[in-house]
């Protein structure tokens, strides 16, 4: 298989992580983050949206969206539960985490991290703190229940989706301090056997 | 069941539909999509994100996020491929919906059609009409190859949660003739057999 991938992505970071779980060796192709003018050229026809991450099967077939890629290689294996319940309750997450988690944190944390541009763009900062202060208060809320798991009780892709960007958050200046619960989680799924850095 | 409920939200018509398609009878509780001050005691500790739809099961367990709920009632069905890079397919388009689109046009949608606000929100409708378009675009693209359907060779869930805001996108002023392969797609969604109307 081949990885189209941003290692500073969180979103590729989620492909990264659950290739390593299921011990599948890839290729990795790297395109900037920054200077996107050669997407077309290496994407198009692979991904419409001409984002990473992209995977690209041994046959050619490609796979887009984060979530989807993360699903599709989690399917099967002890990373995604069997119940349709369950199943569509690890879904509910990964959606709710491109709508309200991944907007909010990885915007600010791009503007603040990475491109050192803080100060240039705090009127577009002020609302993504609200929205992933708002989405990180209903994690907390989920998971202060004394659930250790997002789905069940055990991890799984929903876990790996919403640790993408939520353990980066303080890069995007969210203090997580305020989640105490989320923030057990964060360590939690740190110590997963078989976890990947986001540098790895 | 029973299904919370907006009726002028594209992504509660995602719910309806596929619960008429597999004659699934249901009650509805109808939410308002502007005072929202009911939320927290209608959907506290059934959705964290306080968001319609919400499904509520027989057995009282509850679902979110208007994807997931249209996944859990399309497994099994006719409504859902069976092949796994099919069925990741389907999820790819879903997150596209979400990410891309939805954000787009159902918030045009909303300040232009529903709130009768276009005049006082032009500097927030500016980007939502780039976004939006483009994509539009990434959707013509995919269509204007000859395909019938967005996934395989059979309408599915992806073209029901694609359809959701882009049938009502002229709500929002987007231009669909510019997207032919789009419009027609438009027109063959609504000919589906067992095919409910926003205002069903």
């Amino acid at each position: 298989m081949r990885l189209y991938n941003s290692q500073l992505s969180g979103n590729c970071w989620k492909a990264r992580q659950i290739l390593a779980h299921r011990g599948i060796d890839y290729e990795r192709v790297e395109l900037d983050v920054f200077d996107r003018s050669d997407r077309p050229e290496i994407l198009g026809g692979k991904n419409p949206a001409l984002r990473v991450p992209t995977l690209e099967l041994d046959d050619g077939e490609c796979l887009a969206e984060s979530n989807a890629i993360l699903w599709y290689l989690a399917d099967g294996s002890e990373y995604l539960p069997d119940a349709p319940l369950s199943r569509a309750r690890v879904l509910q997450w990964m959606f709710f985490e491109q709508y309200e988690l991944e907007p909010a944190i990885a915007t600010a944390r791009f503007l603040i991290a990475l491109m050192d541009a803080k100060e240039q763009h705090l009127d577009q900062l002020e609302p993504k703190w609200r929205a992933g202060n708002r989405a990180l208060g209903f994690l907390e809320s989920h998971l202060a229940t004394g659930r250790e798991w997002l789905v069940g009780d055990a991890y799984s892709a929903a876990d790996i989706s919403i640790y993408a960007y939520t353990h980066v958050a303080e890069e995007g200046e969210f203090d997580l301090s305020q989640y105490p619960s989320v923030e057990t989680w964060v360590d939690r799924v740190t110590a997963v056997p078989g976890h990947v850095a986001m540098s790895d």
